[in-house]
């Protein structure tokens, strides 16, 4: 459920409400049922075992009662919100693990409050790839809407650190977790990577600076040399028009930016963040608690809806695999 | 007409028989009358005056032949074509100087070939700027398509050297200079401009980055302080969508890609890239010569005509305020 005083509760339950048009299959709610019952009308049935989800899911939303949020006020994160919102997520995340759910999808949570009670994590991301055992390099946030994909191969630094932040390691790190995670999480057999180069133009041959040079094209020689089919650098501005978006399978850019810019001008309501190289499915909305609307009915769960739809492709992609 | 061997000469006929769909006003082209008739089988009619035009925009495409281009194959540049290019640009913008011309719309053009005959300036635009007695930092690049405007503050210089060129005098000076084209040349009275931040997230309060704090917010004050309705610094990647868009009149960028990525993602195939800041109207398509389809009857007019309608446009909105 993410933070109960954000709007996460109300678009789960929305998302359950518009389950028919959308197709979604059987998901329950992780968190404090009360969250959701006061900004909801709605059926709640509460269950104890992840087993009796998909009997239960059409008579009402499925909630497992993880922690005690205590009183929570929509738009009023606290401490007690916080709590619950870690034991939530823990829980979900390990009965993922277990493989007793197929995939989490975790709702915003307000990083402050986190903080507070002693969360030393930069996002949910990193707490859920540690739960894992996967080493939080090694976990890449991939944002993803109906017609682009793009991976920020570096996120939340200063734009003027990002140059002395990158390396070809890097770089072909984030890139072979890439091609890995899209082949795991949506069957595509032989991934088409594309790089944005880091100047203007790409820096047309090293004209307008040398990143592509130092950085770029010896990285993407690399994974060539690995049998990945990337390409690039090409020339940020002209890759991500619909004729563009046709020739590749995810955009790799060296910037958040430069990521999140195109995906976010497409598909603002209904982008998804997917974590690739987990052991586990995890996909999340794109976007934040929205305190301010949280409570007044306002919230639009077309990003959630997205994030459960492509968890549940992700879980029978990696299913359907497993049983060849 | 741009460089003959490029695609100007064939969107600009394109432009002529679309006409009457795009209710375009009579226009002429500038340039060696055979760089028009060796790639388009319409009627061509040589003028030698621009008052000629109208009453011959019927009967074919205005042509005032400004230079021999010699020898023009389609796709392949040369020196000839690249002082035919220069010529056709300088009496253009002459004639708009003038006043016998309303606007200058110029063709694309090889910035190779013109370096080869001497040509010292970074791109049509600072030519112009000159021959019409502007200092080239006065003259402020402005792309434009049906839904967003976008002015990048630094161009085509590495991204690791912006922070160091940017300055609050800059940002002041461009934001004036496109407070007062969109005055001019859109009619909005009290133009909103939006900045863009540097960082991720705009900096969060400087937890990300110090350019917002160091130059963005000053800035913005100062033109707060002389009336002009200037907003931000906001999180680039929560400015370009449809709602976000609604509440400005144009976004100002630090860098290249910030600006250039959304309007080339929303609006490829129609981008026109207006100068502000000169005392003529001067627009542009937002795109190259394109030497791989010269000749070939493939180039799409789209931006072409977008350019000759915005240059119409903003010509008449000066008319009209000059008659008040």
């Amino acid at each position: 459920m993410g933070d109960p005083a954000g709007i996460g509760p109300e678009i789960i339950a929305k998302a359950w409400s518009a389950r028919a048009p959308h197709m979604l299959p059987a998901f329950f709610a992780v968190g404090d049922p009360r969250a959701v019952t006061q900004v909801w009308d709605g059926p709640v049935v509460p269950i104890s075992d992840p087993h009796e989800a998909t009997g239960a899911f059409d008579q009402g939303l499925p909630v497992i009662a993880a922690a005690d949020a205590g009183e929570v006020v929509p738009g009023a994160p606290d401490i007690d919100g916080a709590r619950c919102a870690l034991q939530s997520l823990e829980l979900a995340a390990g009965l993922a693990r277990s493989g007793a759910a197929s995939a989490v999808v975790t709702g915003p949570v307000s990083k402050k409050q986190l903080y507070d009670i002693g969360f030393t994590y930069p996002g949910q991301t990193e707490f859920v790839a540690e739960r894992c055992g996967v080493a939080h390099e090694n976990a890449v946030m991939m944002l993803a809407g109906p017609t682009l994909r793009v991976v920020p191969i570096t996120t939340h630094i200063p734009l003027q650190t990002v140059a002395s932040t990158i390396s070809i390691e890097l770089i072909v790190a984030k890139a072979r977790a890439t091609a890995r995670g899209l082949q795991r999480n949506f069957g595509i057999l032989k991934p088409r990577l594309a790089f944005a180069g880091f100047n203007p133009h790409a820096g047309e041959g090293g004209a307008i600076g040398s990143e592509e040079i130092d950085f770029l094209m010896p990285a993407i020689e690399q994974l060539q040399a690995e049998g990945i089919d990337a390409v690039g650098p090409f020339a940020a501005d002209t890759m991500f028009h619909p004729r563009a978006r046709a020739l590749y399978d995810v955009a790799l850019c060296l910037y958040h930016d430069q990521a999140l810019i195109p995906i976010k001008t497409l598909h603002f309501d209904e982008g998804v963040n997917m974590t690739l190289g987990l052991p586990i499915v995890r996909t999340s909305p794109d976007h934040g608690t929205a305190f301010g609307i949280a409570g007044r009915n306002e919230a639009e769960p077309g990003a959630m809806i997205a994030a459960i739809r492509m968890a549940a492709q992700a879980a029978a992609v990696r299913r359907s695999s497993a049983c060849q």
